[in-house]
């Protein structure tokens, strides 16, 4: 038997059609079918299966979450392996961006992190397990969707699966850490990448430190020491896309 | 008489102390004094009356904000006028930096924009009427305190703030527009500058629009059309520090 999740909210559920997820059931609450007649067409084109039932019934199934009056259950997506982020790289006929994820227990974080790397065009994200939270519905929603098209993978160990790749792909690891690191527009983001994100509390936890090949840091110009994670996450991103567009004149040896 | 306003949550009241906004008194609620031990010892250094209640009264004057068992009245902060951001420009020697904010209504996302542009170090954020947040405390507690460092300006025609900017200040007034903008990186953000963001839904007012030199854009690689506006100000603001570090060696005629 397959596991299903409960997706919940307006775009959550609109990219799970797009992504063209395995559906079960949209749920939509009573009076809120003009609000979402956007998803229920999609749903009807795909011949997704909708009810409509009382307000309580998705109150109810969307433990507490805010559904604006519609739910899917959605079969419960394998994670991805490590290598298959390299592969759809592959696929793309693009140098390799993955952003990994060490210590970010909130999964509001989590998933604004996984929708900045999705706008920056990242092949995919990899989870640790340390104080890392899983994709929870929460998440989902947090990356506007993103998670629906972002292969995610999740590691048991996030050192051993970095020392996997570094054995196995061509791809520089590089860490945030706002004390070691060269400045953001001085380091170098644009070949073969896995930018390795930490809690703004509490930075990289040291056995994924020792994996890193380099580290970055974007300098601060006020009183507040850091940026939150997915805000820190989105100006590297960026910075590697401009470095792609505008690439050094000199070279820096590596 | 003063306004007095609720600062609730342990950064928000330690950024407020250090700051040195003035404090009537502070409640700790009973059990938390341990958490809130580098307050309490701020706020007796600084001879603010400290008082400790059940944790009933915390509940009910905080609003149902998450307090953390402590906060704090402030005497309310008048607002600042446009031109005393950019004196305070003049004060620090630098070129001025100043984030507009057009149509942000929901007072989270106020608060993370103020926090990027602190972080960035602008020399502060002028806020619209129109559909926008006033700095309420739950602004000031998402700014995870920088609202209490940054200069904030309030008027009630954004667009004719920014005209008397122009006839007033040497400034360049740059819009956000994923459609009509240069990509960020060949866009000119170095000089003294207004960086005027709106909402991820609506964009800029058509009032607005009007009164830009400039617009900007980030380009998106994913399927999800944007970044929400404190991520989108953080990529802009960041590659203003770029290109103020490395200015390019082609001048483009501005």
């Amino acid at each position: 038997m397959p596991q299903w999740e409960t997706i919940v909210g307006k775009n959550p559920v609109l990219e799970a059609i797009r992504a063209e997820r395995s559906i079960g059931e949209i749920l939509v609450a009573e009076g809120s079918q003009a609000g979402a007649s956007e998803i229920l067409e999609a749903a009807r084109s795909e011949g997704i299966p909708i009810k409509v039932v009382p307000k309580q019934k998705l109150e109810q199934e969307a433990k507490g979450s805010n559904h604006q009056g519609v739910l899917a259950y959605v079969k419960a997506r394998a994670y991805a392996t490590p290598e298959e982020l390299f592969e759809e790289a592959a696929a793309r006929k693009e140098e390799p961006l993955i952003v990994a994820i060490d210590g970010i227990e909130d999964p509001q974080n989590l998933g604004a992190i996984i929708r900045v790397a999705h706008a920056a065009g990242a092949h995919g994200v990899i989870l640790g397990t340390r104080a890392t939270a899983p994709l929870t519905p929460t998440a989902v929603k947090a990356s506007s969707g993103a998670s629906e098209h972002t292969k995610v993978s999740r590691v048991p160990s996030l050192p051993n699966a970095l020392l996997d790749i570094q054995r196995k792909q061509r791809a520089w690891v590089v860490g945030t850490d706002p004390d070691e690191g060269e400045i953001f527009y001085e380091s170098k983001l644009s070949g073969p990448l896995v930018l390795v994100v930490g809690s703004e509390e509490r930075g990289l936890s040291h056995l994924v430190r020792e994996r890193c090949d380099a580290f970055v840091r974007i300098p601060m110009f006020g009183k507040i020491e850091s940026l939150n994670a997915a805000t820190a996450a989105a100006v590297l991103l960026f910075e590697r896309v401009r470095q792609k567009a505008q690439p050094a004149k000199k070279a820096n040896g590596r």
